[in-house]
């Protein structure tokens, strides 16, 4: 009989509810493969309140409800409104977090991850924000507690990124990295270089659910800072923070710009890139002329890759096609495997 | 005090020798980092005799004397010179093994990796032919001995494919994958591309040291073959020879192929794709004309990449690029690190 894993889910949008549908696919090939039997028992969203039920939460129910704008206590038992209260409430043994973060703090999932950690749970998040803000102490955290937190969705979505450097990775260095790694600016540009306005190629990415209402921590490279401080941080074990990083967005490239790269073979793609120096690391996100010779010129749409320079691999390079929400569900998916330690 | 592991090379030509080399550089990381220490207690070579020494061999001077062409007896201790008698001799704790192997056999690669599994050696194994044609049994040898058979380099050098697989995707299902694998081929494409005849491209792979004197095992595609039957065999776990892979080589590619395909923006590749169809497996080894938008039409020179299409990821791509000797000896010591469980 496998171990049960009691699982919590702190924030319950586009990428819950993926991973809920994502681990009753799954239920029996993680059972019979990893020996892994999973059971929901407490569920807290942002605007659908939440429910706790330690014999389990029907969670076809639970996203059915949630998507028919229900509150989850319609189900019949209805959890703190509070998430801190949630966590403390809740006796899970892993909790799956992916509520909306604020990138100059990292909270409110900072403290809440830091919450579930010293209740003993493992934290599987999806948010760069706490790795840039709290990296090494959550880690340490976790080790005192005896757990693990981990975040490969946190960038590149799904796309195995941290798990890479981890476990396959061994003994490597990584000297450098360059990459392509926000989705909104990458369609943007690709959809310009297709004749479209930077405003109807900007309505587009907001009208398939890639944008935001307000693009603008996309457009300034603000959400690709974030991502090059929480690589660093981690594969370069040297904390840094997004504002440490030389920034500079899509905002000044015009039509013209783009067609004059097209014309000679070149594409203008928004690159973030880190470099370490003699223990010092140079880190920045701007756009940059990529010829077609580049692995990262074929890197179209909402697709993301990244490049790695290392002292025993020359250059290797990772790229993840068309994500979306069940891409970010399969990385957090693959850290709770890791976490439950059936690797 | 960390525990010592005790290595035997089977095999020191260039990836052997640049395996000690890396061992060497990175010996105070290892242990470090990872707990390992590592002593080379048994050297063997195809041309240079071999050398069991209990104390340890210095790996500098092994290196030196192979290079200057000198039996390893020249150092003092001289070992059996067959090697199924040197693996019954040296206690080693794993086996380092990259000797020239029969593709159509696996022999003798195969055989000594069975006597070294059942010694209860570790085997790290940089030869994919052992895997076509033994893949299920060594696996199950290797349970039973309570060590580990590993192979990362047997495919694209020591980018981490099959560890990608085992430890960075897990609960992922392989549907089907399409790549560049065979570095002659590619390289001799790219030249062509540049306005070289076949000759004159096959002359510089084999003057760099690429292409074999006899290319034909990666001309007609036996080499790409090999390697789709390998990552068949263990990726989507249908054991499959080579001789089930569909195959047509780039011998009939012309430069007039080359060049026209070149001025509609396209380039032809030999590519190597599996596809899993109802408990059924396509796999095949053929020049395909690549456009523009494939993440395969960047790979250029002895580069590699892989594209996997999974169930929970659309699309993930894998570029090597500028493998050489080092290349596969990182892939060796990554196995390493693995088999000694310092992950």
């Amino acid at each position: 009989m496998p171990d049960e894993l009691r699982l919590a889910f702190l924030g319950f949008g586009n990428v819950g509810r993926a991973l809920a549908r994502l681990l009753e696919s799954k239920r029996t090939s993680l059972e019979a493969n990893y020996g892994m039997c999973l059971r929901v028992i407490g569920v807290a969203t942002g605007r659908h309140g939440s429910i706790i039920r330690p014999e389990g939460v029907n969670m076809l129910q639970a996203i059915e409800t949630v998507e028919e704008g229900q509150p989850l206590s319609s189900l019949g038992t209805s959890g703190p409104a509070d998430s801190l209260a949630f966590l403390q409430a809740v006796e899970a043994d892993a909790l799956l977090e992916s509520i909306p973060v604020n990138y100059q703090t990292g909270q409110p999932a900072l403290g809440c991850i830091e919450a579930a950690l010293k209740r003993g749970m493992h934290v599987i998040s999806a948010n760069k924000g706490p790795v840039v803000h709290g990296y090494q102490r959550l880690t340490e955290l976790a080790r005192q507690y005896g757990v693990r937190y981990l975040f490969e969705s946190a960038v590149m979505d799904g796309a195995p990124i941290f798990s890479l450097w981890r476990e396959a990775l061994p003994a490597g260095e990584l000297k450098s990295f360059r990459g392509i790694l926000n989705s909104t600016t990458n369609l943007i540009l690709t959809q310009m270089e297709q004749g479209r306005s930077y405003e109807q190629a900007l309505a587009h990415a907001q009208a398939i659910g890639v944008a935001e209402t307000d693009p603008s921590g996309d457009i300034l490279g603000w959400d690709a800072a974030v991502k090059v401080a929480a690589l660093v941080t981690v594969l370069m074990n040297m904390p840094l923070t997004p504002d440490r990083v030389a920034r500079r967005g899509i905002d000044g490239l015009s039509l013209d710009h783009i067609q004059a790269a097209a014309h000679e073979g070149k594409r203008w793609k928004l690159i973030c890139s880190a470099e370490r120096t003699a223990g010092h690391i140079e880190a920045r996100v701007q756009p940059e002329l990529i010829d077609a010779a580049d692995p990262l010129y074929t890197v179209m749409g909402t697709s993301s890759a990244i490049t790695f320079v290392t002292d025993v691999l020359p250059w290797l390079t990772i790229t993840e096609g068309d994500p979306g929400p069940m891409t970010t569900a399969y990385g957090m998916l693959a850290d709770l495997v890791r976490a439950a330690g059936a690797l």
